[in-house]
């Protein structure tokens, strides 16, 4: 790894680099590589990162978590051939790739938003058609087109995307090391399932939050990883607990060694909505380096960090006034703070653009990246074609990181508006004497906690366990289908609260009121209040 | 699994039911149910399947070849849940699903061929623009629309595509029993990776063809897998040499229990060229019955067949005069001759429509399938969605199945065109001395045996490795990237005869001759010609 040659390196004043800002985006461009024009070019982060971050020590060495797997698998055989495609006038008779002439697929258009005007009303009337032809590289009218996306690429993605999402990611998190590495994944379910094979052994434990998102926790469980569920409290994972529990691991007791990589949702946490302060993360980090453990920060929320909850009779809180108020607003990651390389950060598309673009993004230190893409190129790949191309043509071409910020301060409005509803249908409709809550500061879940040792029939003889069916039975009768906390509860974890989980996302806004009134009804009468 | 209702079965006059036929399949979709309009609903091939299915016995159970990763997975827990969706008036405060109104995309559109005129030329001139709108199903346009497909859904892929997909899987192979099931994926390699952990356990030997596709090997040995390779000769894999490995083995010797999984790729094998006939498949399918051995067909050049080769001199043969002429000269696939449910195919479009798509799917029977989706549903998930949106818009409302045949055929003919182009090269260009090979019949691969035991500097000690090692880098310093041989070799083979593969694939008809002509060149030098 090295920095780009000629590099016109903008400093404080002292020899320090001043991190990355929007407006110096453009001078790094000109002093960057040519973007590659070829089909399936090798691309890193390298070719797109700011002089700011070679100043930077690099991160540590993590050989010793890595599985056999992972240590195993090797270039592959047929794409370390394509060195050679470099040589001026070679004519390759090598790889498999069909030829551009032969796909059906002349030209691509999609209406997509012009800032301000986001909604799909604006959109109808303010929108603009971005449109992609097959050769536009070799017609000098873009730099990524039909004849490149759709062909084979690298695993690591494509440099027109990988280059924005570089970008992106030094303007957010700006990782305090300097071998930090993008690649894109297809959508982060399919890069957990690869981080786990990567780090996790057969038989390993696994920390965990001891509520967690269910398919992250199914993902584990069949590969014969077992789960340590750490205790939370509204900020999300307790640091004290995780250093008591790996304080006194028992490797005997438990038949496993000390576990190693700690899985957290540190944003608007799935289930509970909880957000992690950054006092919380600092704590969480430094009981990390203490015990050697590895983190993977799962963010498909960031971007839905919401307004302060004010209560219903408050005015709302008017919005970020500028880019850089947004930018203070958000709570720093992991990633931010990762003077180690121990992190690595998964990202998504799904919550603030599409799930259905099966697009993220990890972000981690060279070493973790480099195996992360040999599990690629003999697996998912990388990310549709189309989907590149797309994400390409809004956020680079059309939107910028500018226009980008727009949406996403857009989507962080919308997310309140959304959270505050369901608050304060919370506050009119439910029965307070058994219900309670926090309102989350971020994502798309509401965590309500039901007190059902008040329960009448509990004298009776039901159990919790009964009681939470029949709760959910009530409400599915009721019309209103909600989540049950116990879905969530990492594996061995003994449950002793009650709580259900409402997602404020995907109903429209009368439809989660009236299914707060619902629930509340339902409550109502199972307790007989 | 059970028929769709009220269906008005079509049958011989002896209550036979007669196979599917293009023409038929209008009546088979007006007596299915209706396709489901909403997000991510749950769907399988039984939805689209002709009544002639249902009369055909069950696939055999292989519960005892899965691996213990593949028997614990479970369906999802937050995907289970979906079930109560379809209560009438239910409001979902469940499920984690962004709203469409922020997916910032309007309308797509694609510009795409009309039958007959497939070239980008005919397609700048007759052809059309594809437009799916955001609610082109609430409003009638459509059957697939932006709002569904750029949601989650689910790990089979969506019933609009994966009913192509069905139809197009019964005309082509009619599977000879009842119960087998078509699911999407992200790619065959994304098929194969997972294929490869439900079935083979560490430790375990795989039956691969003596040389194989060097990354489905590279995806299963860091996994633990070892590779048992099998002989071939001109029609790839020798049933002899299969049964002889499975009749002698010594798994105490060996280390390991006998083999019971094959991974094939009968048609346009890659890297030799070699494709299977009916006669050899069903000698190894026979085989394969005696031993208890599950079959992978790996089979993206399936519609890479191409016209007989009639040498330089000769008429090129015409195309197929019809659809059912084309039918006819395709060699039946394994999966059609599978009685007992013993097979896997693996599709893909990356070879006939674009890699880029990142879509393919698998066929097999209904119990491999359910275990299959269980792992999509916490890896990949499922194909873009703005990939299965453009292919439904193509294959299904565009094309048809008559119009996908004609660019199939039209596929056909572009190959054999390639394919005559390279053997005529090597024809006139190589030294025939030293080199041979036969004209493949399928596929984009022409593989070159070199006599490298006439080379002049064996006497003074060199060796067959670097010989093949010297005459790669002869072509490559004479301008030609060309494959060594033995970057395909199945590991425990040992080298003795040596290979080179040329793909016809990608360059242009000119650079397929003039590389030729350098290789051929670079081979007269090495060999003192």
């Amino acid at each position: 790894m090295s920095p780009p040659a000629a590099l016109d390196v903008e400093t404080n004043g002292n020899g320090v680099h001043k991190p990355l800002t929007v407006d110096g985006i453009a001078a790094v461009r000109a002093h960057s590589a040519k973007m590659p024009a070829g089909v399936a070019p090798s691309t890193s982060s390298d070719m797109f990162k700011s002089p700011a971050c070679y100043t930077k020590p690099k991160a540590k060495r993590w050989d010793h978590i890595l599985t056999l797997e992972a240590k195993s698998r090797k270039t592959s055989t047929l794409k370390g051939a394509a060195r050679y495609l470099k040589n001026p006038g070679l004519i390759s008779l090598g790889g498999g790739l069909p030829s551009p002439e032969y796909f059906p697929f002349e030209e691509l258009s999609i209406k997509v938003p012009t800032p301000p005007g986001f909604s799909p009303e604006a959109t109808r009337q303010s929108g603009v058609n971005l449109v992609a032809g097959k050769h536009d590289i070799r017609e000098g009218k873009s730099l990524y087109d039909l004849e490149i996306s759709l062909n084979y690429g690298q695993s690591t993605g494509s440099p027109q995307l990988l280059r924005f999402i570089t970008e992106h990611t030094e303007l957010i998190h700006n990782p305090p090391y300097s071998d930090w590495q993008c690649c894109l994944t297809a959508g982060s379910t399919y890069a957990w399932d690869t981080a786990l094979r990567m780090l996790c052994e057969k038989g390993d434990y696994l920390l965990m939050e001891e509520y967690t998102f269910s398919s992250a926790q199914e993902t584990a469980l069949p590969l014969g990883v077992k789960v340590a569920p750490i205790k939370m409290d509204e900020q999300g994972l307790l640091p004290e607990a995780l250093d008591d529990v790996l304080s006194n691991w028992d490797a005997t007791a438990r038949g496993a060694r000390k576990p190693f990589v700690l899985y957290t949702i540190p944003t608007g946490q799935n289930p509970t909505g909880a957000t992690q302060s950054l006092e919380r993360r600092k704590a969480i980090y430094k009981v990390s380096q203490k015990h050697g453990i590895y983190i993977i920060e799962d963010e498909p929320y960031y971007f839905l960090q919401m307004q302060p909850y004010t209560g219903a009779d408050s005015e709302p809180v008017p919005p970020p006034a500028n880019h850089g108020e947004f930018l203070k607003s958000l709570i720093p990651s992991y990633l931010s703070i990762d003077v180690d390389g121990r992190v690595l950060r998964m990202e998504s598309f799904s919550k603030v653009l599409t799930p259905g673009s099966r697009t993220g993004w990890i972000i981690g230190s060279e070493q973790i990246i480099e195996r992360f893409t040999r599990y690629g190129e003999v697996s998912a790949q990388h990310p549709s074609g189309f989907s590149q191309l797309i994400l390409f043509k809004l956020l680079d071409e059309h939107w910028g990181h500018p226009g980008y910020f727009d949406w996403l301060i857009n989507m962080r409005m919308q997310y309140t508006n959304r959270r505050d509803i369901m608050v304060h249908a919370c506050e009119k409709h439910l029965p307070q004497e058994i219900a309670s809550w926090i309102a989350p500061a971020a994502g798309m879940f509401h965590w309500i906690e039901v007190d059902w040792k008040k329960h009448p029939e509990l004298t009776s003889g039901k159990t919790r366990d009964s009681i939470e069916e029949a709760l959910f039975q009530a409400a599915v009768n009721n019309g209103v289908l909600i989540s049950r906390g116990s879905w969530f509860k990492a594996a061995g974890r003994t449950e002793d609260k009650m709580f259900f989980r409402a997602t404020f996302a995907a109903a429209s806004e009368e439809n989660i009121t009236e299914a707060i009134k619902r629930f509340g009804d339902a409550l109502r009468v199972e307790f007989r209040l």
